[in-house]
């Protein structure tokens, strides 16, 4: 299977489009984007230069960032799928973080392209688990693991 | 003891002061800012209003980031502590996160300042393990613990 046109992030509706991680409608946030490609979702994001650790590596809190967003993303994807539905129909399906874990394996160099790719883990009730990877150019410089719960449906659909 | 006047962040080297989370020289990053308070760091920071994650609420990646930023100034003021030194004094101990871990207890609030108090768990060689809580009105919100490792001599050294 190829990869999607449209992001995860372009279905939610606009009260969940304000995230400074994923929000189309943050004018200030970091407008992260994540698609299925197979069984996988994988995000594509380059660092602003702001984004600094030490000098020439990225910073942790932006990949903690990323790994959430795209986690949150992935299961609210994912929970869809396993209903057989599209991400457009209703109601919708939003998930928020409960618990975000990443170990930081090496540094991650600044000025490239980041690719982080999640998979499913788990899947039961309201409750998601996606573990992912932060790689560049092949190399693995960060995974992370999300636990995303389903948010009530009284917040969760579109107004 | 009272709160000390000086951040940890102060007494970094200028080149261990680019962090978005915490560099006093990133123009754009966060300048998150620690202090002892007795036996317990602690970081008050007032997020922007465009780390938002939904309407109301702090974004959960700007969370991880105070907790990552707040938890390694933490680790570098212990390791200084268990030795005996002052910040100032050389060489410099520098530390990077291994790991972090975060539970999203409640949807923290916007708009207001948010707490982060750290203690020490584990000092042993290299290693520094700090847990924080972080709260608003003295209701904690989330919970981090983080795994910082000292950096080698070379990287650490003001230059």
């Amino acid at each position: 299977m190829g990869m999607e046109e449209r992001a995860f992030q372009d279905y939610y509706p606009d009260e969940w489009s304000y995230c400074y991680g994923c929000g189309r409608l943050n004018a200030d946030g970091l407008h992260i984007q994540s698609r299925w490609d197979g069984d996988e979702s994988v995000c594509i994001f380059t660092p602003r230069p702001a984004h600094i650790a030490i000098p020439g590596y990225v910073y942790g809190g932006l990949i903690a960032s990323l790994i959430d967003c795209h986690s949150t993303g992935t299961a609210s994807a994912a929970a869809y799928r396993a209903q057989g539905r599209p991400m457009d129909s209703q109601p919708a399906l939003r998930f928020l973080t409960a618990a975000l874990h990443v170990d930081y394996l090496r540094p991650t160099p600044l000025g490239v392209p980041l690719e982080v790719r999640g998979r499913v883990k788990e899947i039961k009730g309201r409750k998601v688990v996606i573990q992912s990877t932060l790689s560049v150019e092949g190399q693995v410089c960060a995974r992370g693991e999300v636990v995303a719960v389903q948010v009530p449906d009284s917040l969760g659909e579109a107004p």
